[in-house]
């Protein structure tokens, strides 16, 4: 080996999040498509059990974690019911990170997280598949223009210009906290059946210092006061508390159990959170 | 970094497809054999559900996706239900690409559409790993002979020569046209619940401008007429319709909700289908 | 290319093993963070699978595969029923291998299996992210602290140094064996429906010699007497049959079915085994 240079070649990351499971090969061919062109890429799953066709879900998921990503990523999002349809295809620039999917909301949560340097409607053929099916355009548009953009190409040549302001948007607004109130619901399940409420710890700085918090979930009349730090903080029963979850929101759980099953609660569900001094 | 040397060394792309899931080690054992013979390679999972010891469902998936794979690209393929009995442990080198896995049918979709310019039983034991179990092919045969094969290993050295005229195939046969009518059944059923049929598209180009389209399931007697270009093409009802999958064949759909729960069909269902004029 | 230096720089390769289901975000997340520091390695999932919060068996699956993984693997294993609580996370070089993960016993057979040659408690936060949360160290403290080893940061560098005797340990002793008889029990249902005992088959070298093998379930009184060397050894009936499984263990499976579903018997089940000339 002697003086053999150990400084690795840059690699660039694509990361990829489908509602498509792993049930089938669609996206082993995504892959290939973006190998055949990048083929030094590390390409990396975000996830690709998105609730089928459920873009709030997919512009959730996509929010929490992009920022862990090395700078320069291109993240490649496909949830996609209009697919086929007039909805554009679009990659943006926004804050250190590349995107590519659909202009359907998927990436609202991004617009009002980063900036946008610059976005463009996929209209340059030259950077798809020479065939493009009406049905799958992760495989025929969304994954060879995303491992162009991983190999260097600029973004300006992938396509027409876009007014970010035409982006289109789903509604993501976090709740508002009115004092010692919010009004919120539950906006996710996690694998461990943990609920996880649309309340930015931000907006709470007082969650573990106030002298109560209090959620009642509206549909059942179930009241949840107990807070915990960290899961086994206390003593291990099978009673629900609150807590700062990872993604950066309130959630509800139950030690070694499913807060979902338990409380008998899923996702959408109305809440009211109060929390203060009396 | 100055004048660093940006040009890539080539790759070899390897892809794995079984049947056991993802659920157990199996395919992260399978992948560490394959990386600690071929540290370099690039390996793509097309899928580890096919439905267990399925070949017929197997055969298909390979089928329709492997030609997106760049050129080279080694095909490890599990699905094995004679492993440890007398069925041969085949390599192929088919059309661009290699193929790895046992013969018993699971390539026979490749035999009809790719020249097979050589085929081997893999008999020099020299490329398997040094103990072979009875009941994991997958990672004591499988991986090691995909793995050198991606390091640039000769067929020929893997093991004796094969007439490709001996290699087991299973009946692929897809449905003949008679003018007007196609009798054939249901092959797949996707993620999002869309009933596959096994009529390639190329069989019926008439498909969106004949005068009418009906497939009907004989098992329920349930009739669909509707076509649709693409998913969103139409209003959205919960009505099923006739559209062009991406991955080459006919299939039933229905916008934002599943055609197999809604007809209550399931993968292997006979159908007729008329196309035509009248 | 001409003359172009075609040995691969050396790639770490860094394997993930958790109980976080692929449901979600958080296994790119981790993959994301250690792409960040070491955009060279390669990773190998082994399985998100692991029943949530489950060590046995998270320790079970660990202990067949890792010996198939490259030497200098760095092996990162979440199974965290106690994050954010006193445990330690640590991390260890044992054999020829480096393991990352909460200490909690989920390295207890490679304590068994492999000599230890240093173990340390991750106190230097130095190699952590630069915020770490209560509920979530998979990605905040054992990702990048893996992929710091998996770029050659010494084991001494990550903490203080840990007495191997310390580290905790769950139960994990084989049964024994007097003489013809064995109390065991069921220690896995494999994807395919087989049931793996606890029983290593070194214990039992003569389970294809000896005259009678008999295992009977005592939940249902269910005996199984027949034994095959492969699985297609015999007809192609639904009866149940002991074979010598790819793990290093005794299992039971039916040709074709899933035995845990024809006998009614899961993971844990007791059962006694006799084997001898009688």
């Amino acid at each position: 080996m002697s003086d053999f240079n150990l400084s690795t070649p840059p690699r660039p990351v694509v990361a990829i999040m489908t509602d498509f499971g792993l049930g089938e090969s669609d996206v082993g061919v995504m892959k290939a498509v973006i190998i055949g062109i990048a083929p030094n890429a590390q390409i990396i799953d975000i996830t690709h059990d998105i609730p089928p066709q459920n873009v709030s879900s997919g512009a959730w998921v996509l929010s929490y974690g992009y920022r862990f990503y090395p700078k320069g990523t291109v993240f490649i999002c496909v949830v996609d019911p209009g697919v086929g349809s007039a909805r554009n295809a679009i990659a943006l620039h926004a804050g250190d990170w590349y995107f590519v999917g659909p202009d359907n909301g998927l990436f609202s949560y991004i617009y009002v997280q980063q900036i946008i340097h610059a976005a463009v409607v996929l209209t340059n053929t030259a950077f798809h598949l020479p065939q493009v099916s009406t049905t799958f355009h992760g495989r025929d548009i969304f994954a060879p223009v995303g491992a162009h953009l991983a190999c260097g190409v600029a973004l300006q040549e992938l396509g027409s210009s876009l007014d970010p302001q035409a982006l289109q948007r789903i509604d993501i607004g976090p709740p508002e906290r009115h004092g010692s109130h919010i009004d919120a619901h539950i906006l996710y399940v996690d694998t461990f059946g943990n609920l996880i409420t649309n309340i930015p710890l931000s907006t709470v700085p007082d969650l573990f210092s106030s002298k109560h918090a209090r959620i009642l979930f509206l549909t059942n009349q179930v009241v949840v006061e107990r807070r915990r730090r960290f899961f086994a903080d206390g003593p291990k029963d099978n009673q629900p508390f609150i807590f700062g979850d990872s993604s950066g929101y309130v959630g509800i759980a139950v030690q070694d159990g499913s807060a979902s099953r338990s409380l008998g609660v899923g996702s959408g569900a109305p809440i009211t959170f109060d929390i203060g001094e009396e």
